[in-house]
């Protein structure tokens, strides 16, 4: 039987606020899965993606997990044809990591295939190549806590310097995905080139008591620092009603709330499993009340990151 | 006989490189004293400086310490008059904090003359008002520091947040004090008012890494991560030779080098104190070697804080 494995990424919430461009989360649901076999073409090939509504591209030079899986290739000098599969289970251009996790389930599922030559932090400059082909710009905070799990701080891409954070015990993540699409390139180009060096400064105390909070398994301090001072002013008006939202997890009594990403999907962080659910509720149904229609995840915050789940051999 | 109470406050190292105004260290020597006692005028009046080279005022609306030193009684009801003697053991105007050390060590010792009534957080308000009559401005990154002692983060003046993080065991900081005069207004005014989101966006993943190697006593991450992007492009070349020492302190194996404060003093952090010293040496040799004179201190991580030393009831 033909050799084969899958591999399993979760979805990530970057910039938790105060880090912007420089801090990602992963939570344990939802996420994407890869499946790669051999095939006897000697060529990489996307031969099937399911649940992205036929959005997604098959060409093995923009497609982001067969992009990340050829970087690998290449790396491991690996000339043997590789098939991909996508099963995408999250939105698109959501803020919730999509084609992030597409890109990490492929390269853990290939580095699998291929005999686990690498660990996971040797994967990090794969896994980034893939990111680069989805947004342009080669942006961590997405793809290495995919890759790693829990809370990754991103110190230095030249030289790369990403450093694991610890998760605070009684973490849980609300996610609210209102339908509606904002291309990270389009919320990005609307931030400043330039900003104040008194806000550049209040949101370096920010994330430095942020760090502290995590350590200290402060969650008060952890919430109070959340505060997003370079992204959210330009991103927010983007998103609709995300101030009634805000009010209704801040209501729910919610540790922080935020822009998932460059949005349009928002996320509120509680001491609680209980309480995520309840403050994701009074999120949705603000939305739905004023007829948009979202989708809401409620999950502890993944310490594992990226998996395989099945290997046939 | 004569109530009276003297208290010694550390010289402090702020900023440390990535922590602009939100970042500050106390040393365990030089540092500045205090004497107060009840005089029967009613008034507040600073009766004796010494070690200032005549340099230092005596109206208590202009001497940090008196100015301290009222606020602490205005909020304390206190109507009974204070003499107040300054022995100043450090040099003024050099990034070492010695305005916030006679502050922090007059309201510590006014404090002790009027029963300990509060405790060393509660001081907080008052010191800073100190550090607004010297400087103009109300900075906490000298005067936290210099009342708590070790490694302190300012995340938000309004309301009032400062943590204290924690200090590695083995940690040693040489600083070095060129004889020039730099004024904390000249410094902060050559500052610009804006910077680039990119800069800004590369300081929160230091700072943020920088906690981290403090919490996880990782020194080497704690050392890479003390990069300063927002002032040293600035303030750096007002200070004589300061490449020269740098390379120095690299030389000798520092964990990290900077500015202290607004300088001119330049600070090296190193993993024990031996090596303190040989790096202290060298960056001092490398000044001498040049006509520079310069007065070189090296400490231990001052853990306590400012500190009553004597009472007479």
């Amino acid at each position: 039987m033909n050799r084969k494995a899958t591999a399993f990424a979760p979805a990530t919430v970057a910039n938790l606020n105060c880090g912007f461009d420089v801090l990602g989360m992963a939570i344990d649901r939802p996420g994407d899965e890869v499946t790669v076999s051999f095939n006897d073409t000697g060529s990489l090939r996307v031969v099937q993606i399911t649940g992205d509504g036929g959005k997604l591209p098959y060409d093995t030079d923009k497609n982001t997990a067969a992009v990340a899986i050829r970087a690998l290739c290449d790396h491991l000098g690996e000339r043997r044809g590789i098939d991909v599969s996508v099963a995408k289970q999250m939105p698109l251009g959501s803020g919730m990591g999509s084609s992030a996790a597409s890109a990490v389930a492929g390269v853990v599922a290939a580095n699998a295939l291929l005999g686990e030559q690498l660990n996971k932090y040797d994967l990090l400059p794969f896994v980034l190549k893939g990111e680069e082909a989805a947004t342009g710009t080669a942006h961590g905070d997405n793809v290495f806590p995919s890759l790693l799990g829990g809370i990754v701080l991103i110190r230095s891409y030249e030289p790369l310097d990403v450093i694991s954070l610890p998760v605070p015990t009684h973490l849980y993540c609300a996610l609210l995905h209102p339908d509606i699409e904002i291309l990270t390139k389009q919320a990005r180009s609307i931030l400043p080139t330039n900003i104040p060096l008194k806000t550049a400064i209040a949101q370096t105390g920010n994330i430095a008591a942020f760090v502290a909070g995590l350590y200290a398994q402060d969650l008060a301090l952890m919430g109070r620092s959340m505060t997003d001072l370079f992204a959210e002013p330009y991103r927010a008006p983007l998103i609709a009603e995300f101030g009634r939202v805000r009010a209704a997890a801040q209501y729910g009594g919610a540790l922080a709330f935020g822009i998932s990403g460059s949005g349009p999907a928002m996320f509120a962080l509680c001491d609680s499993a209980v309480r995520a659910q309840q403050v994701g509720d009074l999120m949705l149904r603000t939305l739905q009340n004023r007829q948009i229609s979202a989708e809401l995840y409620v999950s502890r915050i993944n310490k594992q990151g990226a998996k395989v789940i099945d290997v046939v051999s």
